[in-house]
This record gives C-alpha cells, structure tokens and sequence, in this order.
C-alpha cells in the first residue's frame, strides 16, 4: 500500500480524544438532561438523505455538501444541518401524532471544507425545534430556552442578537428600486459585509433619501436598545408588531439583559421567514448557534404548520464551557501471570468502591515506568500479597 | 421539486424516534460507566476517512463501502468498522503515550446495502481494543469484558463462542492439498456454509484420510465441550497451547458456562490472526458482537504490536435488552397568553421537583385533546388560577 496518507485524515475530520470526548459527553448529559426536562423529546435521523429530498432543501451552499452516488444511481448527501431532516420526519409522520412537536438531537453535521483552514467538515450541533406552533409564544420558548440552555453549561457572559427576516425585507423593498437591488444588499449582509453594503448603495445611483435612509440604518441597525428605533426606517406592519410582543415576552422572562436587536442579521437560508438570532458568548469569535423561524422549510414538505427552533454548535462550547474534570480515582492494577484470580477479586473490589480499576498483567508491559505515571495509584497484585 | 422521494429515506437508513432514542441512550450509558471503571477511555473518529488509508485496511467487503470522491479528488469512505480507524489513532498518536492502550467507542458504522432487506446501513458499535499487548491476559480481559458487559445490560442468556484463526488455518492446510482449497473452505466457513464445505471437500478428490478428516472436522467442531477434542486433528502447536491457556483463565474468572469452542469459526477479515469469538444472545438470530486478536492490522500501519478487542452491535442489542422505562412524570402545562409569567413561574416549581414541563400557550393549539393525552397530567395556568 502506498503510504503517504497512512495516517491522515480526509480535509476538516477531526480525532476526538478522552479529555475532548469527555468533555463533550458532560455537555451531552447537561443538554439532555436540561432539554428533557422542558418536554423535548431527543431524535436521531440518518447521516446519509438523498439530495432531492434532504439534500436540496436544507439551503447549506451545494459546495459544502458531501455527495455520493448509490447503487441505484441516486445521488446522496451527508446530513448538512439537522432542521430539515427533522422536518421531513415531522411532516412524514410525527406531525400525525402530536402537534405542536418538541424534539431535540444532539448530532454531528457534515460540511465539505475546500481548503485546510482549520474548519472542521464534521461537528456535533445540539439543538430543538418547536413544529406545529405558529404562535410568538413558540418563538418566546426557543429563546428562553437557549438562553437557560446556556446558563446550563455555566456560561455567564454571552449576548442574543434577534433580527426579524421580514422587517428586514421590508426596509430592502423599500429603499431599493428593484429585486436585484434587494438581493444583493441581503447577500452583502449575510456575509457581514458592512463596508460592501455601503459601497452597493452608493453604486445603485438611488435617490438620496432612499440611500441616506440605508447608510443610516446599516451604522444604527446593531445597536438599537429597543423596538422603537426600527419604527422610523419601516412602516407599521405585522413583523414589526411581532417582534414587540417577543421582546416583552423576553423581559416578562427577565432576560432582556441577555437580548440586543439586530435587525441586519440575515440568512442565506430562504426558509428562515420570521425571527431569527444568533448567540455569541464572550471568548468565541464565531456564532455560538443561531435559530429562528422557519415556517418556510415545512411548506417546502407540504406542511402548512409554523416551525422554530435553534442549535448550537457542539465545537464552540467546548471552547467556551468551563470544564469539571473528573475526580474519579485511576487504579492501574499490575498482576503477575499466575496471579489472574486474585487480580480479577481485587479490581472487582475497587470498582465496587467507585474507582476506575486497569487490570494488567505485567507480561504485558513494555516499559512498567511509563505505563504507571498514567493512574492516581498503582496496586501490584504479586505473591507477596497473594500470602497475607 | 419532484416529489417522488419527498419523506423517503436511502436504502437500509432509519429514523430513531424518542422510545427508541432513549433506550439506546440507556444502553449507552450502561456500557459508558461500565467501561470507564475499567480503564477504557471513549475515542471518536470522523465518520470519513481517506479509502487508501481506512478503506482499505478495514476489510469489510468492497460493495459495502460508501465511496465518495472529495474536492481534490482523493476518494473517501464513511467508516465501515471502528477497529480500523482506532489502529489508525493509535499507531499515528496514543502508543507513543501509553502502551497497551485500553480504548473504547460508541459509534455509527456505515455499510452500503444493495436492496431493501431490512438490514441497516447505518448501525450503531460499542466496544473496546486492547493495544499494545500480546499477551493471553489481554485476550482474557476482552472476553471476560464482554461477558460482563452484557451481564450489565441485563441479558443472562447468552453463549460466547470461540475459535482460533491459527488452530483453523492449522487443519485446512494440513487436510488439502494447495492453498487454494484451503481458501475455498475458509470462505464457505466465514458464510457458515456447512453444506457447502462438505460438497467442496468431497469435490476436491483429496485422500480418503484427509477428507474423512475434515468432514469429521465439520460435524464435531462446533461441539467440542474441552480443547482436547480438537487434538486429534492438529499437530501440538502454539495456537493450541494459546487456546489452552485462555480457556484456564475463562475458567478462573469463573466464567466457563458461557463459553463454548467453534474451530470453524473464521473471519474474511484477514487482520484477525489469533483467537476470534462470536457473541449470541437467545432472542436473536444474529451475533449480537464479535472480537478478536487482529495483529495483522496493527502491522498493516507500521506497527509490530499485539491488538485484541470486540465490538457489539447496538441495533442488536436494542432487540434483546429488557427495557426499564422511565418513571420520570410528565406535565403539559397549558397557559392563556396573558400569564406567561405565571406559566414559566409554574414550570420552574415543577422541574426543580425532577418533573418534566413541556410549556404550551393554549393559543398555539390545534387540537388540545389531542395533544394532553401525550402527558401522565395536564395543568391549566388560566386566569382562575392566577387570581388564587
């Protein structure tokens, strides 16, 4: 076999070790436990969905995703995201038995990296999505929960930023003369492209009230406190009127501290129609997670019903999620060859008092030294002790 | 979009819907804390891998390999066992650390299924490798491992059977008469295809010595009570010696009554070069898990050392392990829109009493009947209520 890539890994795949894995684990069981008890009922779906169905829908830009082709010619992908493979399970058949659906998962995602830069192309994402429920208490739900959900895993220092997709469009429409226009600043604006904005107003030759109107928001639109300062670039309308009930559902929760409006916030994904946000916490440059409403992405499945949710990032917490460690007593226990009975009846022992108990014979053992500094204490089982 | 596969899945692919989840969970969390307290630490590795690396070594039949081709041309596999992926890690990384590495896995494998049979394409594994030790007491802790792994799921009836490759390999060399024949059985062995090996031997036209041999062979030794029984068919020789030796400490573990002897055992993994086992439960038709020493693998990356293990099949398990339930109530928590603060309120008193509250706003209902009966009670936060 030629042995240049005999140890490597394809582009973005990661090897998880212990610590790494245990940590993860303490964030699986702290979410699992954290989400059950607010009635989400955990799913798991394939990792492979085929990409006229799953594959297509979930809006992941077509380069990110993984395809093959099976046997019967059909082409598959790797799940890019967990909402629309939960949305197809909804509409498929556990919308038949419960509306409105609470589910959650805690699952590894796939992202085709081009270039090794230090992305990773598989990572865990946990998350919820509330389907059946069209209602801003819905909406109220997901965010309160993320931000209890967070507090969960001892981290104090983050902020919510929660725009709205229609307001949003609203003031595009508005002050932009045509679709294309539109478009473009909205593309400009999921990439964060704050000074690429500016730049596609001024060359759209726009009246001077209309692209006065859009430079102000783009400097203004991050850091308005409340509702109010969006009502004079858009006219009264019922995404506006939403988001003030949502906001004072959040302050009813008392977690407006944890809130700020960012009405340029904006996704690429087309099914995002209402709310959306994303969660940064203090220590990570990336968006910790980000949810939002997606009634659009049901539709897609034939389903008339409101859907919302979020996940976050498994990854992103592991950087920021103070760890416990483990206080649990390592035992490596050497034996000698004729000595296996006595062995076993030890480690049976200490296990029985809650330590980890490594059973080893020293046959085994290539270099005893380095093998030891690996436990808390060393225990020999030898004839010595076999006697007493 | 065409919608002829709208909610269909890829062949052999599943959902795994809540009861299922959490019973998996619990599976997992058993073997988890059984493992740990035995030295074994959790590793995870990417679902890809580069096919000239993991692909290849993995042995796992060619057509079940899901192959895709990545950006810069470099063909990929979904992993299709994890024995593969841990020799990568540890010969690439860990045995410089820690030698012998005790290693533990939960993890998805993938094999790509050429019709709708009802077998998955994606199954979850749990087991162990012991690395870096060559020794019979590291063959001995797997099995005795295994054996209490399963005793702490719950199952009692159970056989573990085992063979070894070298003992095997020892008798069809010894009654054929080119290595061409012995192949030809060894392959109807692994599809346990006792007709099959029987029709091959009398079509050989070998000496009337070795044929009786080996169909002797055949019909005795899946019944074989003690490892003399084998001795008339094989010349002494270390393999034998070695299977003494681990049957002496199956029986000083006290573990004999759930082992039995299967010389035909064999395996199309060409890795496995010493002893290999089998593990079935009543209830199943098919192994629940399998093991072996496999040092051909470890020396198929660079490195000369010992390597043992086993691996279970969770779907399996899922068939056989008796269910606990949970006893955990739950509470759907029904609230008109202007009391959310009194809902949220009410919801917290109940989960810090370890109830589950699923929160719903009476208002973002469908059908309220419906949806109550999913809950042990239901608790209205009306204004009545609000008003005591």
């Amino acid at each position: 076999m030629s042995s240049i890539k005999m140890f490597e890994k394809p582009l973005g795949m990661r090897d998880t070790f212990p610590i790494t894995y245990e940590k993860t684990e303490e964030i699986r069981q702290i979410g699992r436990e954290f989400l059950r008890a607010r009635g989400f009922e955990f799913i798991q779906t394939p990792s492979l969905e085929y990409f006229d169905t799953v594959g297509k829908a979930s809006a992941i830009y077509d380069a990110s995703l993984f395809k093959l082709v099976d046997s019967q010619g059909n082409t598959l992908v790797l799940r890019p995201d967990m909402t629309t493979p939960i949305a197809r399970v909804a509409t498929s058949k556990l919308l038949k038995e419960k509306i409105p659906l609470r589910l959650s998962y805690f699952a590894n995602v796939f992202r085709a990296q081009q270039t090794e830069g230090g992305r990773p192309a598989e990572f865990g994402q946990m998350g919820i999505e509330i389907i059946g429920d069209g209602t801003v208490f819905a909406d109220a739900e997901v965010i309160v929960t993320a931000i209890h959900l967070i507090q969960a895993f001892g981290i104090d220092s983050f902020k919510i930023t929660i725009g709205h997709a229609g307001v949003l469009n609203c003031i595009l429409k508005d002050y932009t003369e045509s679709k294309e226009q539109a478009d473009t600043l909205r593309t400009l604006l999921v990439e964060r492209n704050y000074v690429g904005f500016e730049e596609a107003v001024e060359s759209f030759n726009l009246p001077k009230t209309k692209s006065d109107a859009l430079l102000q928001f783009i400097s203004e639109a991050t850091n308005f406190v409340t509702i109010r300062d969006i009502e004079k670039y858009v006219r009264k309308n019922d995404a506006l009127e939403y988001m003030q009930q949502l906001m004072e559902l959040i302050e009813i929760a008392d977690l407006s501290q944890y809130v700020a409006l960012d009405f340029t916030l904006s996704s690429h994904m087309s099914y995002y129609t209402g709310m959306l946000f994303e969660v940064f916490a203090e220590g990570s440059g990336f968006a910790l997670g980000n949810g939002g409403r997606y009634d659009g992405l049901l539709q897609h499945f034939g389903n008339e019903v409101g859907a919302t949710g979020f996940g976050i990032r498994v990854d992103r917490l592991l950087e920021v999620v103070p760890s416990q460690g483990s206080s649990v007593q390592t035992i490596g226990l050497i034996f000698e060859e004729e000595l296996f009975a006595k062995a076993l009846e030890t480690a049976h022992s200490y296990r029985e008092e809650g330590k980890r108990v490594t059973l080893q014979s020293r046959k085994g053992l290539v270099d005893e030294e380095a093998f030891t500094k690996h436990f808390d204490n060393i225990v020999y089982v030898s004839q010595e002790d076999a006697a007493k």
